[in-house]
């Protein structure tokens, strides 16, 4: 592993500008598929995904009318269990997949309105619903304060410890062979319209005629993307705290707990380490990335209030990540070419980007859902397949203002 | 310096049981006395004073019909502006001593009844207290919610930097050349009823004829103290928050700010360097220092009543300390006899307890404020003095069963 600092003349099948779970997992899979991989990244503690919940709910997040999306999600979270069950075979390493599922609580009469018309978007996307009084809601969760107004089990959503999850996902690489930087790709290097490798912060070069950008909100820091795609990342920053049981205290739930508050959103996501997850605000701050009082105040107000026990978690620790958001809220998945996403198919015309170049970023609130499925989509392009047409609402192309560009995303 | 697990063959004049601030000010005065100190700690970090706003305020912790401990208080007061200048002019450190003053802040119409009666016994005191209506407290802090209902400055309270202050005492003492061992001291060591030394965690021993045990709650624990005085200490936990203002915003108070919000207390404590201090729940849970949701949200929430700006500031740190409080709420301070603290005057008697042993500890919400006098009471006895009268209600003797040890103490 080259240090920082050290100028290296590498070379590599491809580069991976990133090493958050997108990055990390695309590294694994394509060097199973037998690419030689160079991931880059600075310090894995700066990723989105080191800050999450882990929920894997394919619809809570995904906005009506966002229907291309949802089918991504729905797919995502079908692939999870046997991307999974691979992981920890072959790492050994347990990820805290729990499946439980999901109860949505709603704290008045007007929560529970909105709740409704939740479930019935979820259940004409075919997904199990069961809706509960608030007795019954307290039956499946004890802690619960009576007033809840009322709930639905979403039996289908799961969890992940995403640290476990990202900590299984870099040894797998690793034991894959991916070889691992520690710096940051600023520049994506191109010549004649094809990729020619990555520039690193401290000036080295990798040379590769691939280039994966999943390196989230820094993707928009990348010199060479299009200016087009680096303007459609966003910084949304969410505040998120973990909570501990005290020793000889029995955990407060079993179950993920997504809450609404008098309009309020909050969740509560157990570990089976004794860890409760409490999220998160969402905020367009821009790089900030600072703990405020309010935030940490509103997260423990509306978690008290559906679960009032919670007052006497420890608050282990506080923390703030950065999403990477986009203007339509959907992922930039695949490249600038038709045919296959990596601009190599016969389709591949001048004036659409350029060949080689991929991006697998803007994943916003679902960076942990969507990894297997990204990664999947990634690699079939790396190794020249076409992009899955699930995938074609989310190349990048859907922000290039030339016309040229935009068909060539279709 | 010994280190921890060596044993060691030391002598000194006296052995000083715990670094805080009350231990580190009396080995700094002892040995600018001319005696060879020895201060045993294992980490400064656990100390009590490392959690604390601050705050120098003599009357608003006196509870009403505590009279002796009021006066302490008034003595300590107006003994820690000289204290202080000679600390920092020896250090050439600046400890944060600000003098802008309280403005004691009342929500509703109950807390402002409440903020009368405090105000009315300050004044029988013979302190400065300046009533003032809503519109007034906001002239003074802008910031402040409309909703106050009023206040009150007290002009003679001041506030120091907690840290600053702990960091410029063991700068002073280590000038003054203050032996510190990073060691636990378990046990006062006597020989037919003097003091003979005391015995480290690590079975070292130093030899001394004086030991001062200032080990807060941890006094408790330190075997060779009458039974009757390690029952007397007990942990009083508070939780604590450290705000930061974020860059470029300005100061968001410049007064301490203690506010009663629906009969509940909080303090905000503005620092040079950007700080304000938010504290502190006081909470009756033995050695348990961990943090927990429900403290910390209490917190937020009563400053960000009275401070809505609050919420804007960053949640730079979280912290629980213990401090030593007492059945009566005062100190503990002098030793066993008569005549002086330490026992050796004409008056000493058998049965009064043991020559030679100090206490200082039992500081409870007063020892940063008290440290200065505390010193100079201690180092009185240290060097063959008589204990100064006001300190008589608080020796140890007034917890011993035996009528002699009683008497001893007065």
């Amino acid at each position: 592993m080259p240090a920082k600092g050290v100028l290296v003349a590498v070379t590599a099948d491809v580069v991976i500008a990133g090493g958050g779970v997108i990055g990390t997992a695309i590294a694994w899979r394509a060097a199973m598929a037998g690419l030689d991989v160079v991931l880059a990244d600075p310090a894995q503690g700066d990723a989105a995904s080191l800050v999450a919940a882990g929920m894997l709910a394919p619809v809570s997040e995904a906005l009506f009318g966002e229907g291309a999306l949802l089918r991504i999600n729905l797919l995502a979270v079908a692939r999870f269990g046997s991307f999974a069950a691979e992981l920890e075979e072959v790492t050994g390493q347990r990820i805290g997949l729990r499946r439980e599922g999901t109860l949505a609580i709603a704290y008045d009469p007007g929560d529970y309105a909105a709740l409704m018309r939740l479930t019935a978007f979820r259940r004409s996307a075919g997904l199990d619903a069961v809706e509960l009084d608030s007795r019954a809601c307290r039956k499946l969760e004890s802690f619960l304060t009576p007033d809840v107004h009322g709930g639905v089990l979403f039996a289908g959503d799961w969890s992940v410890d995403n640290r476990r999850y990202a900590a299984a996902l870099r040894e797998a690489a690793a034991a894959a062979k991916v070889r691992i930087v520690r710096d940051r790709v600023t520049e994506v290097l191109t010549r004649d319209g094809r990729t020619r490798g990555a520039r690193l912060a401290d000036g080295g070069e990798i040379a590769s005629a691939q280039v994966v950008v999943a390196a989230g909100c820094g993707s928009s820091a990348i010199a060479g993307l299009p200016a087009e795609v680096r303007a459609a990342v966003r910084p949304v920053k969410g505040q998120l705290l973990r909570l501990r049981h005290p020793d000889a205290m029995p955990p407060v739930i079993s179950h993920t707990i997504r809450a609404t508050v008098r309009g309020a959103d909050v969740y509560l996501v157990p570990r089976a380490d004794g860890e409760v997850i409490v999220g998160a605000t969402q905020e367009e701050r821009g790089p900030d990335r600072t703990v405020t009082a309010g935030g940490v105040h509103d997260l423990l107000h509306d978690a008290m209030s559906v679960l009032p026990v919670t007052s006497e978690l420890i608050l282990a620790e506080t923390c703030a990540g950065l999403r990477p958001g986009t203007p339509d809220n959907g992922p930039i998945v695949g490249g600038f070419g038709a045919g296959d996403g990596a601009g190599n198919g016969p389709g591949n015309g001048p004036g659409n980007g350029q060949r080689g170049l991929l991006l697998a970023t803007g994943h916003y609130r679902n960076g942990i859902l969507m990894s297997p499925v990204t990664a999947d989509a990634i690699v079939a392009c790396l190794t020249g397949q076409p992009l899955a047409a699930e995938w074609e609402p989310f190349t990048p192309g859907r922000f290039m203002s030339r016309p040229g560009a935009r068909e060539g995303s279709r």
